[in-house]
């Protein structure tokens, strides 16, 4: 599966060099990541109070055009590689006009409990495990 | 007591007029509010185990000059009134080279539990409340 | 006038008591008020590109009820007031489920030059001003 | 060279995780390279007068271990490759009781005019290139 967000760029995510600044990029990605697990039929919100957590292991961020204030960009996720202990996924980031992406990146998130230590998601949580990875297959 | 902060302005914190954006000084005034409620002897870290929230209630926020990329500002903090039930901070931001304060703020606070609801702070936690006092009286 | 923007609520603008952040709320207060500029049929981006400028005078923010992580909220915005020099925008932040705003709040705008020093807009840009007065008188 | 600087976790840089959001490191990164550069016995401020940008190109950060509000946290930072097109920084966050680094990671930049269009740093401006690049050799 991949889900599709719009984001406006707002003026505060501007820098003095005219463009979005670098950091907010992964904001991005995270209100889409928002979006992706919302049309699976959980939302993040409720994820949280069942006892998951996604603490982010690694961020990767590249940057081939500038963004700018009250651009309408598209940015598309989709999960990049999944294991029963961590979850990856990747994004895209486009605007009109543009035939190739301005930015692409990653996020790589551990399955955590509320204590924020590493936990088996596949063995604690099969049938929502089984969710994510239908819609990771999907696409492979 | 007066405590000052010194803040040196980050890049991410500018915006594409080339100055910092509106919505960063009450981010300093945290920060600087932090180190007010550290030199009391208490961390406002420790506050919270304790039980104790200060969810905001009110924010004014006067420009008077902008603020630039690196510029080595000082943020003044003071406690402007105080009841049991309420606490309101007031700051002044300032600039080397100019003797008028570049933005003045305050932030308005409950005294409120880990539910977020008001608590007579006076009551549950009589010596803080003293000790938060004193250096509120030490002002007037 | 009156403009409404939906905002839903990032992870990132979250903090460790659990709710939004109270600087983010002007963030938004921002992002609504580009929507409010774009229905009068011009863009603030288009604004900035005439030689028009809002620097930020002032700005007031009162929280009544937290906001939370994918929270859909609509923030109302109005010209609350206007002077050749000055635009005062008001702002109604409200949650479904909730008749109250959860959060209200001003800003007030210099018109400035490039420079970011004032000018007479009614002088310099007659018919964007009579455009913009137009959806302040629509209101009173 | 390294450089090392010193940040506090500031309240508005945690999540509803009770932790800093992972978005925020790269912010932290730059007000680290900032401090870094202004070792090298010029300003990021006046590079970018005498028309220096060094746009972000790539971003990783790798997060090992939490930070949490009022942490007093190290941020290291040195070049880790330098072309006269490019220049990329490494960043090792610490944490005091903690020997190993809680995050790491790398930024990677272009040199590029004010119209950020890249350019050869080391034919435009060769005495400032070769500074860096001495601080570039220091380390190897």
């Amino acid at each position: 599966m991949k889900s599709q967000s719009t984001i406006i760029v707002r003026y505060a995510e501007t820098d003095q060099m005219g463009i979005v600044h670098h950091s907010v990029y992964p904001v991005w990605y995270e209100a889409a990541r928002t979006e992706f697990i919302k049309k699976l039929g959980i939302t993040y919100t409720q994820m949280e109070q069942l006892g998951i957590l996604l603490p982010v292991a690694e961020v990767t961020c590249r940057y081939f055009f500038p963004a700018h204030y009250e651009d309408e960009l598209t940015v598309t996720v989709s999960v990049k590689n999944m294991t029963p202990a961590r979850i990856e996924f990747a994004y895209v980031v486009t605007k009109p006009g543009r035939a190739k992406p301005i930015n692409t990146g990653t996020t790589l998130h551990a399955f955590a409990g509320t204590d924020l230590r590493p936990m088996n998601m596949k063995k604690k949580f099969p049938e929502l495990y089984r969710k994510i990875e239908a819609a990771y297959l999907e696409e492979t």
